[in-house]
């Protein structure tokens, strides 16, 4: 199996990571806009060697994991190059516009589109890491616009990394995706932004912060060039996430204003059953 | 030494195992307004056995570690019970309230104000676990208004239990925790109250949320009993916080409906650098 990545980063490079475990006859080739990465995941044993455009035909899957934004570009000529029998699979965080870009695309049964929730908040090759995908949820969008045999193709890859399938619309997709994702990466960025800000000048500051603070600012650690872009994307149903945290908040510091501290203790104690939730979450 | 933890929850139970582990010669009692805890502490090695407040004038050490709120109704009756050469340490998460019912008790110079920056999101005395206090941060307020060898006996006892000691005036300590421990929560607590509303009908969603939703949500778990006090007595700093934090929020936003993604791809490549920061944070 001839397999090129198209993004080196932790994603593409994990995925590379995993296939070559899995798979006894498989050669990893690598796309990278950055030739710095392209020496690093040949160092790391991600990919065998460097391909181009120009010899995508001899692909059987290609794997693309770039920002979304990218994807809009890459995607179409990627279709356009390869060969008819291959299967091209991205795994960008928002799926609404790259379906509807590739909807009418002649090759559209020969692409995939899929979204591992899985990652770390680092990134480039030397993020990559092996078994990121075990037991982690896979969310495919429009499976039926995918040729039944590519499905097929994709389904021996994903089980073999050990994820769990889930089949969603796009639109659902990144409406819910917004929420339980996009939400959280912008409350860790404004919170960190928020206590810098204060603590500029008081370095010393941050020795008063434990693993309470750590955990929930850790994704403003996140690349900037990976993220901008999905909230691009997701614009609208972001927002309408972000309006409903804010109000969220407001409500909440009113509550302190008035000091109704009862009110409090009952909306974190509501709050507490995402113990529930987060148990029956695949970490 | 004989010790009486009041409080046998996730950091008095902690303290109790770690001070058995570091003294030979150490008895532990214990006070607990819940009966189970007493009993759970027991079974667990926790302490020895239950004392009462009539018997704390036979205590060497008396550790308060009990909601903020309460720390204020014990706290002077605990320094009234003690024998001249007891120390108290209370380990609560706002000091200046605390210290300033407590600046002109005749018994002030028995009382040090500490803040161990550690914990998790669980609570009682089965979330007692040990080590829990090495090579965290210890705060300790308005160390000169405790007596000499009292600081001296306290001190012991961190430095065994492998903590770090910043010293600190009670209002700069409640002004600072704010942002980088009180602000945390209720944005943890915030974001999973909009993405519980939200998905309320729709629980397979939660299938879609990954280890970044589960890291930035996972102090809403915490207890409310404890955290509800400390709100109360941190209002004004806290409120500060969230004022800041809200509009940061807001600004976001803005940019989003502006469509002003390269000044939001700025923001999060400043606030990268909290990076650096959780670098140099113990954890």
């Amino acid at each position: 199996m001839n397999v090129v990545i198209i993004g080196l980063g932790l994603i593409g490079g994990s995925f590379a990571l995993d296939l070559q475990e899995h798979y006894d006859e498989i050669a990893v080739f690598g796309i990278d806009a950055n030739e710095d990465h392209i020496k690093s995941a040949i160092a790391l044993g991600i990919i065998q060697e460097k391909t181009s455009f120009e010899r995508l035909n001899e692909a059987d899957v290609v794997l693309v994991a770039i920002p979304v934004d990218a994807q809009l570009q890459v995607l179409p000529k990627v279709l356009d190059a390869i060969n008819d029998h291959a299967l091209v699979i991205d795994v960008g965080s928002t799926k609404e516009k790259i379906c509807a870009l590739l909807n009418t695309h002649p090759k559209r049964r020969n692409y995939l589109a899929a979204h591992p929730i899985a990652g770390t908040e680092y990134s480039g090759p030397t993020a990559a890491i092996k078994n990121l995908f075990s037991n982690k949820t896979n969310i495919i969008c429009e499976v039926e616009k995918t040729a039944f045999k590519l499905q097929e193709k994709a389904l021996d890859i994903f089980y073999k990394l050990g994820m769990r399938i889930r089949y969603m619309d796009a639109v659902s997709h990144d409406k819910h995706i917004a929420y339980v994702s996009h939400l959280s990466h912008i409350s860790a960025f404004m919170l960190g932004k928020t206590v810098i800000k204060k603590e500029k000048n008081e370095r010393d500051i941050f020795d008063m912060a434990g693993s309470g603070f750590a955990s929930t600012v850790r994704l403003a650690k996140s690349s900037p060039a990976m993220w901008a872009p999905i909230f691009e994307h997701n614009k609208t149903n972001v927002i309408e996430a972000l309006d409903g945290y804010i109000e969220n908040l407001q409500q909440f510091k009113k509550l302190m204003e008035n000091d109704q501290f009862t009110a409090i203790y009952e909306e974190m104690a509501n709050t507490n059953r995402i113990k529930e939730i987060l148990n029956g979450i695949n970490l």
